[in-house]
């Protein structure tokens, strides 16, 4: 990083930091009083795994932000302030940070969350994002993967598929894909953070592929977790993709095994179920009631006619070879 | 990162998450509740930028933390916790994430502080690692960058120039060099933190190399800075590059240009010129007066006979060329 380069991410990213904890950006650390407990979260991008080269620079910011936005809410919290570490490659032209900064800006506004410090280095390997959040609690509790509980129906929010549907129409070059901006600019369930506060048992969001969360929230929990799988919600693309294949189970399996789909999975006790139909009407955000947690481990999935469905590898995998 | 991967670095990861904030590392998000305000810092280092391929891997981990106490040792703030975002190469063995691992108990029990949450992604770049630390005050203030005052003088902890040449002996593959462990495994300067709070106007750790780092410090409080070369206190492996150079001046600014020092720069009063020299018998640490603060801008350097010395390009540069 060469001083000019230094002053250059010094211009575009301080007015980013609004805050008078931030001290401007012009020291090595933020100083931070918060009020109450903090969620505490992190996540990271890397080019060619998470997105894609070719990917608009604003949006990959957009992205680095909102999947940390997602574990946010997930944790029934909203956004205070986040920590920004920039692998920059030395190839990429530096001007092109003003656009990620543009990006950063946008969201800001959109989220209501600023940055509070951060460390760009220049890489010689793919562009890097490191984010650290920091979210206030929106009720009592941050519901965490291990509360599941025997008995417990599994819900999910929004449609499942159009993180990797997106992903393939990026990947065909086909720029006019209704799920292509679900992939580079997923969009955190911020309005279910109440919610899941009262109402969820264990919550998590899905960004690893939903069958693969799934487990990992069983599991978490100590318990088996079975999924209904026509119950899946799906966009039309995703409804369009299962009708247009050859094996629509597999096709069903592809959708819930693709990641980035960002969306909150979550258990819930039976009684809450006429509550969280009145709540997704309320917030205009689907919520689908897809399966149940029962004693044991692992992962069960069955077909329309209640017939266990034989999973292959489930991956713990972002499409690009992650 | 597979799903075997996963498991992998959840069991090597999981007992350096000793508290109950981390949720086991099994929770999307840690849940902390600070008590006070919260110094919070983030620095990162790229395989091949800050430091070497060849590195022993525990060493790099410890580097990685140590970057960041480094950080807050110059705020003033004794470590808490932290959190880990490691872009893992997809060539380099998995296995090695134990020793990673193990570098890091060591120095969370040397340091006193655990791992609150992270995030392992795979990456075809080179291993990448960003951390992000909470510190807590030791004393009434975190001394900022932007605090240093007209007429103060400007003070150094430690020796400067081992990083560099630490680096260079690692370059040449010279294993037996004294400095090359100052490199590898910097000394953050926790020691200090009560001291600084109390007696400090400006501090900052020196990363980028003291003249880099001077100058941002002088900057970030609208003021010139100058330094007095000869001052500078050396390593008997510094004075020995000086005594064997052709250009005595010209080996005095490399090893003053030169990163990967963590040593902490500060500004006090003349009036504590008595109390430092005696915290520095306490400490059993050099406390060094290099310089002063004046009005203007940028930083002017002297040799032993009061002249003002030329300065070329002083980089912002990890040597390996950041």
């Amino acid at each position: 990083m060469s001083a000019d380069e230094f002053s250059i991410i010094q211009t575009l990213l301080a007015p980013l930091a609004s805050t008078v904890a931030a001290r401007g950006l012009r020291d090595d650390a933020a100083l931070v009083e918060f009020a109450g407990p903090v969620v505490v979260t992190t996540d990271a991008l890397v080019e060619g795994v998470h997105f894609l080269p070719g990917d608009p620079i604003h949006t990959v910011a957009q992205k680095a932000l909102r999947v940390n936005l997602s574990d946010l809410a997930a944790k029934a919290a909203r956004p205070v302030g986040y920590l920004l570490t920039l692998f920059w490659p030395r190839a990429r032209p530096a001007a092109q940070i003003a656009e990620f900064a543009q990006g950063l800006a946008q969201d800001q506004a959109i989220f209501g969350c600023a940055l509070l410090g951060g460390d760009t280095v220049s890489t010689p390997g793919p562009l890097s994002i490191s984010i650290t959040m920091f979210g206030a609690l929106v009720g009592v509790r941050a519901p965490d993967r291990r509360e599941a509980k025997v008995g417990q129906d599994v819900w999910v929010s929004g449609v499942i598929g159009d993180g990797w549907l997106g992903l393939q129409a990026a990947l065909r070059g086909d720029a006019s894909h209704p799920a292509l901006a679900h992939y580079r600019r997923p969009q955190p369930r911020m309005e279910l953070a109440a919610c899941l506060a009262a109402r969820a048992g264990a919550a998590m969001d899905v960004s690893d592929g939903l069958l693969a969360d799934s487990t990992k929230l069983a599991s978490a929990s100590d318990l088996a977790i079975e999924i209904d799988l026509p119950s899946l919600p799906h966009s039309p693309a995703g409804l369009a993709y299962i009708a247009a294949a050859s094996d629509p189970i597999a096709a069903r399996l592809q959708l819930a095994a693709g990641g980035d789909d960002f969306e909150i999975l979550f258990s819930a006790d039976p009684a809450q179920r006429d509550a969280l139909a009145q709540q997704s009407l309320d917030l205009g955000l689907a919520l689908t009631r897809i399966g149940s947690l029962r004693t044991g481990s692992g992962l069960l999935a069955f077909d329309a006619q209640g017939q266990s469905v034989a999973l292959g590898t489930l991956g713990f995998a972002h499409a690009l070879g992650c």
